[in-house]
């Protein structure tokens, strides 16, 4: 079971640092930043919980997210035109690993004794702020304020892992569930292009005297 | 007494988050990412001081200002037209919650054992950050940096702070008179255009290779 | 010797608050705001290693840094013109103040007992993340990601510090060797233009739904 959870974790970890890559390919960005964007990318949300929790951030105790973003640019650097027409697949990745990453955010914090809410909180934390970093890094407007299914795929996710917990289900099944729904609702969402309404104004431009 | 705080410092939430959504309306940013933007815009502040003088950050121990935000968001949808123009009241509302979460953050740093000038600049932040991340993740060059009474309204009542509590009045008395300076320097600053003056160069771009 | 390294950390953070304030004067930003941007500069990578390490921010016990940095806006101020023509010697200063952070920040990380890798991790964020924070600041994509050698020569610093301290060399000596390796190292690559290659791929825009 460790080892199963670990090969999805890696695999969670690539998508997330060839996500960051990706982008920053458009850029004029050398090898080395390539290399810290995809790193930032798949330990930010994670650094940020770990910070807010006040524990020592979970890449200190583990060279892998290192090495797997290493392994993440190498690849990219070999098979650069296959890695980057692997959009399916890649996706595929990228919400196993959001799925996951939640996951191991809301345990994180259950296990501190935090309430309900705050746990869902960090779930969705570590599952989307290294997105989010990657994109102000690279001066975009961060995706995941436009593409909300993402967010509100681990808050769903953390409802039912609290639902599961109530009806009393073992801590493995619990899991699972939750990555399994947040991964699928992921899926659903991409596949039938569900999206919450854009919100308007005629208010634009930079932020007043006034307010 | 403390119904009091407690309202206008639901004010001064509901002030900062409607500003963060009122700037993401602009930015085809969905009522999820705009939730998020107002919500960064009200708890970031004290978030970052709460990180830096190593407390459990402020929002974890009650859910008020992730509702208060929700509610911003809600009278947003519901009366758009209105809130959007609501520039007087909304801009005392924020010069109220500028004052309040300075107050707040210089009372959390002294109750720390910190210096005078770590205490006024932790008043500072808490009083500014949210609106500078609010800025970053819309992709916009922060209006802090632009609108200086804002910060140095925070400083100054810092000072005022520190010299009433050298004149040993009531910590009630103190906490009052550093929140009205504040809000009044703000008014004051707005209503008569005050600026300090813009730092001109002919430099211009990226920093080049020799710095 | 402790009076040498202060002098050099002096100018270290001078040049590093120069750097800031330097290319805010190309944004519309007023005096204060010119002085947070250099400020943030000086101090926003010890910052994050600080917040990493659960340390208290190093700037909080000594208030010379926020001194420094009015001071390199007076300086600022009162000789514009050649401050801002001060190309070599604020290099100088800049690489000197990179060697100097980069030892900071790898000896707090062995005092934590944190491994080799975590610490030239904290050395090399110690010495760049306040150059990252400037430009996402002032909305430009990182100089850091285009400069490839700057975060390298961190990088090669630290296994030069490790590789000194198995060699058993006293401390002063492995500190001094290391910060002129990073020292030396950035004003080989900028004299003759070493970079790493740049990343190229078709891809552009947006981080799209599929990822």
């Amino acid at each position: 079971m460790p080892s199963f959870i670990s090969i999805l974790e890696f695999l969670g970890t690539f998508a997330f640092a060839i996500s960051g890559i990706r982008l920053a390919s458009g850029k004029q960005i050398d090898w080395f930043g390539a290399y810290i964007i995809g790193l930032i990318t798949a330990i930010g949300g994670g650094t940020l919980r770990d910070l807010l929790l006040d524990l020592t951030p979970f890449w200190m105790t583990n060279s892998i997210y290192f090495s797997t973003t290493a392994f993440a640019l190498l690849a990219t650097l070999l098979f650069k035109e296959r890695i980057f027409k692997l959009g399916e697949a890649l996706f595929l990745f990228d919400a196993i690993g959001l799925g996951l990453f939640t996951v191991v955010g809301i345990t994180k914090s259950v296990d501190a004794g935090l309430p309900v809410w705050v746990s869902i909180t960090m779930g969705t934390i570590t599952g989307t702020v290294g997105g989010v970093l990657r994109d102000v890094l690279l001066n975009e407007v961060p995706a995941l304020f436009k593409r909300d299914i993402y967010a509100v795929a681990c808050i769903a996710g953390g409802l039912i892992y609290f639902l599961c917990q109530y009806l009393a289900f073992p801590s493995a099944v619990v899991e699972t569930i939750t990555a399994v729904s947040v991964i699928l609702l992921r899926l659903i969402a991409v596949r039938f292009h569900l999206h919450l309404p854009v919100l308007k104004n005629n208010y634009t431009g930079e932020p007043d005297e006034k307010l």
